[in-house]
């Protein structure tokens, strides 16, 4: 076991992964106990047993526990990111768009709260390699550029930095997996409209202080 | 070790500790090896090296690690409230308490990384019962309270959710300690100043949008 974790390793999965019905499986299974026990209480044993397999079958799939936790992690990124794109696709204006952005990432977020979970409490057991192949920058800027995109709206204020206003829209939002609760008062659409009228609106110009000399903006 | 993290507790620290100058010490110390090598590789060997005493020296302090790490995060807890409670007093006009609260928080924040770092970082390894004992509600219901409070203004809108909003305060705010480096390209003045401008104007009710009949707001 120690030897396959320093095992080296290849930069992408091997082949049999994609063909393999099963690899999908297994990582919804492995978010599903990381998110329970914990990565570190977890075991190989404990996943095998759930996927119906003996432990050593595991290593058809995966070299080792740390590898298996980058390839959940990996695919909650890749799932969320692809989400994320959708959403900054909509045929909407720039203001519209981050609207429905930050209320799609939200209802996303809550939808998916186990792979969320898993991300945001186990990153930092992420090796240093496997954290520089995982899509973060990617995700910032897709939020970056659409704040940016919507500051050629004269509603919206020319001052912004596009990329912290994208981190507190993401810390923001990507908080709401510590406290939301499924049976908790406000519905995932109510936080998601809360949230994108509070981030949005706060990126827009208040009329009453405008630049003097300006009419004023709707 | 095992018997002993297993002992009954009492609700409060022992009196020694407030008598003792050390006791504020070793929770410094052990919440930078906790910030550097995370909590669960950290052992109270670790922490009796740096703290210059023999193992057996550190039970006239803590009874176990994970004590250890309840006393660190209810101490950063503690103090991180006193400081919120400080920016809360301000003698200032409702909406700009807001924007102090907010700046000043980030600066904490940003000047205090190593005990946020484990609080955020090591949260989930506490107790259900350590956790019960932090004061999470009363930190939320300080910004959730100054919401409620500036709502007696009319400039700011009248349907917010102070909880939710308050919520989304702290969660753009925390995320900073994720990505915030003393190197980096904003201060934590810029930071906090572009983060109390997003969300407290955010709160406002934009002039060109609000309620027919009213008069504009400044």
């Amino acid at each position: 076991m120690v030897n396959r974790r320093r095992a080296p390793r290849t930069g992408t999965a091997p082949p049999f992964r994609s063909d393999d019905g099963r690899w999908q499986e297994l990582l919804d299974i492995a978010a599903r106990i990381f998110a329970r026990k914990g990565y570190r209480s977890t075991t190989l044993q404990d996943i095998a047993d759930e996927f119906g397999v003996l432990k050593g079958s595991l290593y058809h799939y995966i070299r080792s526990k740390d590898e298996l936790l980058f390839e959940v992690v990996r695919s909650v990124y890749g799932a969320g990111l692809a989400n994320l794109r959708a959403l900054a696709a909509a045929d909407l204006d720039p203001v519209d768009r981050l609207r429905a952005v930050i209320r799609g990432h939200v209802l996303y977020l809550t939808d998916n709260l186990v792979g969320t979970t898993v991300l945001l409490h186990e990153f930092d057991q992420l090796s240093d390699e496997h954290r520089a192949r995982l899509p973060i920058r990617e995700y910032q800027a897709v939020v970056a550029d659409l704040v940016a995109d919507a500051q050629a709206d004269p509603r919206v204020k020319p001052d912004l930095d596009p990329r912290l206003t994208a981190l507190a829209v993401l810390g923001a939002a990507n908080w709401v997996y510590r406290w939301y609760r499924p049976d908790g008062k406000r519905s995932p659409d109510e936080i998601g409209a809360a949230y994108a009228d509070l981030l949005v609106d706060g990126m827009l110009i208040r009329t009453g202080a405008a630049v003097p000399g300006e009419p004023a903006e709707r």
